[in-house]
């Protein structure tokens, strides 16, 4: 059906001439015609317009030999949708007034009907859908639990989330519920996110390398991998966990397809700790895009070279930095598509 | 000479009946004694009145049974002997308002005679070990010369220190300019850190782990290793290199005589990665110490267990946090005095 299925190619583990390319955030600030947008509609105006969500899903598209799109929404729709008034005040990004700290706040929080509360995304992917006509692939996905939990109760970003470990760990009855009513919601809405046309899922754990090996194996994996046993039966589904190296030969185990990488980790070494069971995605420094072109272009070279051609899809280890000249993007993305083996 | 030289026996790899214990930012805002002082006196007044920076140090080893002092200061004091007017202000932190963004800012910076420019430090160790009188060892330490680019690029913290490393990536001879002239003064202000009287010297590599292995090995590691080289020939050189899993094998066969590790990493996975040529130290999660004292108790032990009794220095992954309360420090360092082989 897709006239460009390089990533599904990827993900099952067939061969391909050259790695898919797509980049984390490729939707965002550092293309001009999003900017554009941002001046006139606040962020969650853009997620949830539709019309606003698919053109700002298909702008990276329009420019760049991408191999995938991924639908411009956020991770803090799920807490929006249980019930958390998130918000995304300029300069502090995103924010909850009344940060979640009790068993009594879990309770309280709603079971929504995420057809009704979400539907908005949906309406963006069927608009999105009709555009791409089937030429490349749409990515869903949404935040781990444990990411989602991280917000919550933060209440905001934070260098170490101190305060959404210590109540895990001073209350972890209330954070396990938490985490059960984040995990039911998730599966509910990627299910239905796979209705309405992604031929892909990625969960992205943020901050899953906040924890300790055996604190991420009770807070994280476990709501992580619920979430892939289900979605794995309909689509592909890539688990992105930044700073969790620890954690890749438990997930090479999984039903995921692919596990993605962040730049602190040797191409090498991922291969020897997942063995070849998962494809590979990643792991190119988002800051290193602020190398001039010709340097990114030799890193890409033997990032492909050091990973192989062979389950693999070529992306950056976090989302595009807003700084980032648009011609290094592209040179990013065009070192991956002209990719020829030594 | 020193009546408890456990810390000295662990960094030598000779035989211990138990682990040294000291704690990362172990005088500081967790203690109430420690915020009397600090509503008197801003940060840097702190570290640079002798009197002050040696009550502070004495704090928690008046309090708790610890096997060594770490001198109050700050690693800032090195930018600042340059010339960079940093400043701590309340709520934001490291402060610099005009940071190193051109090959002619490096330039600029003065060439100190650390004993003038920071005989503040000298001072409050001479008082300290005064105080000491041998009891336990005195630790000296400086950061990385990376972390200190960091903090002298970017201005203030950062969660990614992405001007910092667009700085090297854009302009990488101002870049290894800068990072020369840190290693200089830094090597020469821990040399005469031991004429005062440090028995052991840590470098601390904070933002390490934002680099990839191939940047850490062109921006962090190689001035680290001038270091270790120079003021290991003096007395045994601690490296603690956060998120820095990626440099351990290369690390061990430094002339550093222990590594620090922080709590994202398995000790079995440490060990096998340094092969016991170190001593390692760390690395209980600084957020584990607001669980309840029966569980720190015992998530000690299986810490000990698992690095072994040998050439092990029991710590935290990073450093204490403010909120945590006295006891469970207390529990955490009890845990450690009382350890018993099974």
């Amino acid at each position: 059906m897709l006239k460009n299925d390089l990533l599904i190619k990827a993900l099952k583990g067939e061969e391909v001439a050259r790695p898919p390319v797509w980049m984390m955030r490729q939707a965002g600030r550092y293309l001009p015609e999003f900017m554009q947008l941002r001046d006139q509609y606040d962020f969650f105006t853009r997620c949830q317009t539709p019309e606003l969500a698919a053109e700002i899903t298909l702008q990276p598209i329009k420019r760049f030999p991408l191999d995938a799109a991924i639908i411009f929404s956020d991770i803090l729709v799920i807490p929006q949708a249980l019930g958390m008034n998130f918000t995304m005040p300029e300069g502090i990004g995103p924010f909850l007034a009344d940060p979640i700290r009790t068993l009594q706040d879990v309770e309280n929080l709603i079971d929504p009907d995420v057809e009704e509360a979400l539907g908005y995304v949906y309406d963006a992917m069927d608009i999105t859908k009709k555009e791409l006509d089937n030429s490349i692939p749409l990515i869903g996905f949404a935040g781990s639990p444990w990411t989602i939990l991280c917000y919550a109760v933060e209440g905001r970003g934070s260098k170490s989330f101190d305060k959404a470990k210590a109540f895990c760990f001073q209350n972890p009855k209330a954070a396990h519920l938490l985490l059960e009513k984040i995990t039911k919601t998730t599966i509910e809405y990627l299910t239905k996110k796979v209705d309405h046309g992604a031929n892909v899922i990625q969960i992205f754990d943020s901050w899953g390398g906040m924890l300790s090996p055996a604190d991420y194996d009770e807070f994280s994996w476990p709501y992580i991998e619920q979430i892939v046993n289900e979605i794995s039966k309909l689509v592909p589904v890539t688990v992105f966990a930044k700073g969790c190296w620890f954690a890749l030969e438990k997930m090479a185990d999984s039903k995921a397809s692919a596990l993605g990488v962040d730049w602190t980790i040797k191409p090498q070494i991922a291969r020897d700790l997942t063995g070849f069971k998962k494809t590979l995605q990643g792991n190119f420094d988002p800051s290193r895009l602020l190398s001039p072109p010709e340097v990114i272009q030799s890193m890409v070279k033997e990032m492909i070279d050091d990973f192989g051609t062979y389950k693999y899809i070529a992306n950056l280890g976090h989302g595009i930095l807003p700084n980032i000249p648009v011609e290094n993007a592209q040179a990013f993305i065009e070192a991956v598509v002209n990719y020829k083996r030594a």
